[in-house]
């Protein structure tokens, strides 16, 4: 599996909004060698995210910007090929933030995770046990605090974090109303994520359909858009509501930022909360979250779908599909043969 | 101290906005005579509050709209001149919702507080020990969750409930920030409640005034005003940190909701949280947080303010002189000689 040649995927531009192919360039380098205690990963799946737009982006952000020029940064999923480190091997399965090209010459501080549950394919450690579905239980569990009994909306509800999010839900006993684009999302919410009730915002009233979706109210907001969905949605808190800002799928750019409806008396009237939340903040509790997600998954009540491109040259474009909505999953990139 | 006549402050036309003296009348009627089980309440005091704009408003609130033609809405201090009711005798000094009126023939419910503590004077009752500092209390402490070491920044920081957020945050060791409109009340904020800094957000560069009050960004907000003030105090907000929504001075009219910079971005890029607060959830613990405010008083670490109006014919116009910012303290009308 090993090549003589390591592709490499870099930033040649920087984007002010939606990062697009252009912005990328595809270089072959030599393999990289492995220094004394680092390990050489050869990757099998990259991973494509929404969040992958804030990472290019010059605009104070949670994570340093990826400079011009350098490997597009992402978590991706490997094989380790040579190791100059005790603790790991040839052979180990990892995830990591091992960048967007073949070969990955790393220290051991860059791997998340050593795959070792073979009951889920490896896949899937970059989506539903990966940071998508730790996403979805930390922030709706963790920030959201649903109650069984209560309504749980959200948004790109067909997506990695939002589908996950609506059976979590769902597992917790709460009314599930997803929110997605297109009658083919909206399928997948009500007939592969067990929604109670889907709704495509594309057609028709928004306001009625989550009035006739949300009869008591809305206690829980799971908000991986912004925008005009979400200011639909607050309408409809209850008191004591929890709003989840996950994501911002909506906002085409932040630079200025775009006006909408102010928020403070919706949050003052209800007492509601609206709340960022990050993954990363819960490193120190992502075993207890994958273990949970892995039985869901082994029971056959937590389901996904992933969106596979073959080949890193399709990298470039990939984060720009993810905005136009393309996908029908978790998007991934597979570049070699994996387990 | 009794009287052959009543008057009463009457809603006579709904606002849309704030209200003004044009929508209330003043009325003579007879004395009320307690039912059975109730007392007579000679008022005392009345309170004035920013958010009687909400309780005279037909817009969806907190509480049920004060009716066209009945008497406004009130906290007063009053003393007990006529009992039917055993566990209350006439001299009794209490607190509670008896209206804008010289006399309210009430049940006990209505009674929200028996003053029992007079080493603190019956005014503060209705400010530093009422609604104002319960308010400043719980919503700093139990949804700001101020830490020693960290910057806490109040709007309408000269007011009633903020004077008391920022004594209370620099009693538990936060760098205080105030941002108050005029010179008068910035002063207020530096000589007498003790902000470590004070800004007139009518003066020049509110955004450079900010940056250099608080050169470790923002950890709390008690946001009593919405509008350009917050818009400008949520770009310095640090990760992790507590935006507490209290009032929205600042919006002339929510119908339609005005449009400002969205939030969301703030929020999620700092793992931040709003919260919207209504201090009656707190009820259960208002003894806990009148111990503490009256404990401060009497020691002298919590300083507060008092705007009197004399006589009743002050009313119809104290709420608009509030939005005017007029007054330089808690707002109360005197319409009898109290104790």
């Amino acid at each position: 599996m090993r090549n003589d040649v390591n592709r490499q995927v870099l930033l040649k531009a920087r984007p002010t909004g939606i990062p697009q192919a252009e912005h990328f360039e595809i270089v072959e380098r030599p393999l990289p060698a492995p220094g004394d205690g680092q390990v050489l990963v050869r990757n099998l799946y990259l991973s494509v995210e929404p969040a992958m737009r804030g990472w290019v982006s010059a605009v104070a952000n949670y994570a340093e910007p990826v400079p011009l020029g350098g490997v597009m940064r992402s978590i991706a999923a490997g094989r380790i090929v040579e190791s100059r480190h005790p603790d790991w091997k040839a052979g180990d399965l990892v995830v990591g933030m091992f960048g967007w090209q073949d070969y990955a010459a790393v220290d051991p501080a860059a791997i998340q995770t050593r795959v070792t549950d073979g009951t889920v394919p490896l896949s899937a450690w970059l989506g539903v046990l990966g940071i998508n579905g730790l996403t979805a239980y930390f922030g709706l569990l963790d920030a959201g605090q649903p109650k069984a009994g209560e309504t749980v909306v959200v948004s790109t509800a067909a997506g990695s974090v939002g589908s996950c999010v609506g059976q979590i839900a769902a597992i917790k006993g709460c009314r599930t109303v997803g929110i997605a684009g297109g009658s083919t999302k909206v399928a997948l919410c009500r007939d592969v994520f067990g929604y109670d009730a889907a709704i495509d915002y594309r057609r028709g009233d928004l306001d009625a359909a989550l009035a006739a979706a949300c009869p008591n109210g809305v206690d829980v907001y799971f908000d991986n858009t912004a925008g005009a969905i979400s200011d639909a949605v607050l309408k409809r808190l209850n008191v004591g509501a929890r709003v989840v800002i996950c994501g911002t799928a909506s906002i085409a750019s932040w630079d200025p930022v775009p006006l909408g409806p102010r928020v403070e008396r919706h949050l003052l009237v209800k007492r509601a909360r609206m709340q960022g939340i990050l993954i990363f903040d819960y490193a120190a509790r992502y075993e207890e979250g994958r273990a949970e997600l892995a039985r869901w998954v082994r029971e056959g009540r937590l389901r996904y779908r992933e969106d596979i491109l073959e080949g890193i040259d399709k990298a470039p474009d990939a984060i720009a599909g993810l905005y136009r909505g393309e996908n029908l999953g978790k998007r991934l990139i597979r570049i070699a043969d994996a387990p």
